[in-house]
């Protein structure tokens, strides 16, 4: 769709003349995001200041019924940023400041645009800990991170971006602009609107502040390498660490061709992998208390010796540890630098990753296809990159789908379901028959219709296109 | 109302005759909870045996405009359980097992009237940890904690119910059946109607299974009573605590008064207070590994020790321990018994707290109203007790609730609510306006009808007379 003068001259009175932007370049560059290639670009991009300005093109948006899209920092996994229909591309850049950090309450008050990297580093400086991670955490927003609901790699002993959202500043679809709870650690105080907010990947409101609870930093970590020569071993490796008491802070699982692709992408990985480590766990323990870290070392080591499993690298360096950190954030984008690819997000009970692992290697040899499988093993979280390499166009446009549906199926059979991290957004949208019954879905629907009656804010995503 | 003997009879198909009563001490005993003296009794109780009941006695209330209210253990202290239009009291009772503990995964799945107390036990023995522990513990039931979002006095560590909630099987108001979520850590995949169900008090729906995630079983802690001079000292002492990077598992703060009459009220307990003491902090750090929780112990009395205090008991046998916790979980009781009353469930970030005290207390003056006060110091969740005492019933009935008024408004000003851990229910329901605005409180109602068209679920609960 074009927009008419009207609504530019309107839009252009809200945001001022330097904030908005119709030239085809900028529509580009706000129409991808990290997700395959997809390129949807917004009629317009306009960058608001503030939640009062995104009030205004909101009502205007709602008044003549144009499609809008916020978009944060590109860096999506699921389409959820992408203008699918055009209309209004709505960019939060301009709210990029951290505006309080209580350190009487541990709480921080946010902007959707900060980075979520420096919002962690930003809070470290007085003693304070963010503990979520997102492997684009050097690039990702806050705001993005509580549409999507994100996690990362520290998830398994401190819990996603839900866990960290007490209050939200939200501009509704009509205008209005409310805080969804308190800024309380507890709250028993009508619906949980803030829980309902993160993860709804920008189609019921646009979040423009954000109250985050912090906790105290920990000072010490010990990080484990551990290659096994047996990828299902390595995945059976992770539910017994856990069963042995352990709560280790990061528990990363990666296919031998995940760390190989990697280990050529960046450059300088000191990281020898031997043609028969089928998979390597990547293990962090912290706390404030060397010794006892060293001893839960210990333990963990323990479990994972009644494995097949080569040397174990122990990085007690701050070098070290970066060296392997930047590896593992690196796996995604080496994968993808590799080869056209798909990516699943899948999630299960974490004792049955051998047997998703086992499944999704039977699915890609029925289909054809090959996979590259990484992720946040202790979660229960599998990233599944399903590689085009040299198969045909036509296969891939027909058999990987079929292939993908079953892995699916596959993991809500196990009592997982489609997206642990990245969201549905407009990619996996018509998967989301295989989690949810028609019913469900219909009540997610008319939950989206009390929101936004007019279906203005991020449309096409999330729900399947038939419902 | 009175159902027509038509209604009864398909009730009774439904249920069977040995699960349906009519009798007005049934009635009656089905129609409080623990909420100050309310009594409103359903038209009939009927205790259905499993999901598949209560679907078909929804759908029915449903067809027939009948209010339905689920009823759990009646330990609830907002009213949420009062067939406040009687109709039909829906009683969970028969819905009480505990259908697996998932020790490959730390998870466990319950039916809805397990005992809290009894799940937490049950999953010990198996060395695993569900650490909700609400004062009622051994009488209220996990579906009426998952109902009010409950917490208690390690959610200052460990979070609350909705913290460990991963998954609900929930009947809806039309007859439906859903599972909200799946069975994983980390979940994206559409809204999170698991956390829209948690604490909405029984009004979008009856919960009838609830996965929940578990944790390894911690072996140690220490627990200290610490005496206080001036009360709102021992409100400063407890961010200090937080301040200094610990983190306690348990922070309780009792006034002189709460503690006084349950001395009185509990027989046997060896605990010493002196007039001058204000007010007592119990403080409980919990680990695995002793030396470091007596390290931690050190911390803390060096930080409580900077305000004016009297000598601290230092609790080390188990038998102090469990004298100390029964006293703390018996304070409610204990005031309650003492004289008519009415509690509110106030919470504000916690370095509000000393603030919020002193304001009660000058509120309390105004109005000519004492109160006492006790709670959930660590998470900012103050208990206020409103005492009768030989106030005139022309004083209670016009003052106290323009002084609750005023609490609340100042609650809310402070960036905290109306309810921590209680939920809003019958007797909270008209103070909403002043934690929502209008627009918030229409929404929320738009997603009550959304899941409940016919308002047949626990009506009269939550949402203000007049909105």
């Amino acid at each position: 769709m074009s927009l008419s003068p009207e609504i530019l001259t309107k839009l252009t009175q809200i945001v001022g003349e330097n904030h908005i932007f119709s030239d085809i370049e900028t529509r580009n560059n706000y129409g991808h995001d990290e997700t395959e290639d997809y390129v949807f670009p917004p009629s317009v991009v306009v960058k608001p200041a503030n939640a009062q300005e995104i009030s205004a093109i909101l009502k205007l948006a709602n008044d003549f019924k144009i499609p809008t899209t916020p978009i944060g920092a590109r860096t999506g996994l699921s389409g959820g940023a992408l203008s699918i229909y055009q209309g209004i591309g709505l960019s939060m850049e301009r709210l990029n400041k951290i505006l309080e950090i209580d350190e009487q309450n541990l709480q921080v008050t946010v902007e959707p645009a900060v980075i979520t990297q420096v919002l962690r580093e930003t809070v470290a400086e007085k003693g304070l800990f963010y503990p979520v991670d997102p492997s684009s955490m050097g690039s990702c927003w806050i705001g993005g991170n509580i549409a999507e609901n994100s996690g990362g790699a520290r998830a398994v002993k401190y819990g996603v971006t839900k866990d960290y959202v007490l209050n939200l500043e939200v501009v509704l679809p009509n205008g209005e602009i409310i805080w969804t709870g308190a800024n309380t650690l507890k709250n028993s105080t009508g619906y949980n609107l803030t829980q309902l907010m993160v993860g709804s990947e920008g189609t019921l409101g646009v979040i423009t502040k954000a109250v985050l609870k912090l906790i105290p930093k920990n000072n010490y970590n010990v990080l484990l390498l551990v290659p096994f020569f047996k990828a299902h071993e390595a995945c059976e490796a992770v539910s017994a660490i856990f069963r042995a008491g352990i709560s280790p802070s990061a528990l990363e699982f990666m296919e031998r061709d995940a760390i190989d692709w990697t280990i050529q992408y960046v450059k300088g990985i000191s990281v020898t992998v031997k043609p028969e480590h089928q998979a390597h766990l990547l293990i962090e323990v912290d706390g404030n208390y060397p010794d006892i870290l060293m001893q839960e070392a210990e333990r963990i080591l323990a479990v994972v010796e009644q494995f097949e499993i080569d040397e174990v690298l122990f990085a007690d360096t701050e070098k070290q540890k970066n060296a392997l950190w930047k590896m593992r954030r690196a796996v995604g984008e080496a994968v993808k630098a590799n080869s056209i690819y798909k990516e699943e997000d899948t999630v299960v009970p974490r004792y049955m990753l051998p047997e998703l692992l086992n499944g999704i290697k039977r699915i890609g040899a029925k289909y054809g296809f090959k996979s590259v499988c990484y992720g946040h093993a202790g979660d229960g979280n599998l990233h599944v990159n399903i590689i085009k390499g040299d198969m045909t166009d036509d296969n891939w446009q027909t058999q990987v789908p079929v292939g993908i549906r079953e892995i699916f199926e596959l993991t809500v059979s196990m009592k997982g379901t489609l997206s642990g991290e990245h969201g549905i957004g407009f990619v996996q949208k018509n998967f989301m028959d295989i989690a949810f019954s028609k019913v469900h879905l219909e009540l997610m629907e008319r939950i989206k219709h009390v929101f936004d009656p007019n279906n203005i804010l991020n449309p096409g995503k999330v729900f399947p296109d038939e419902l």
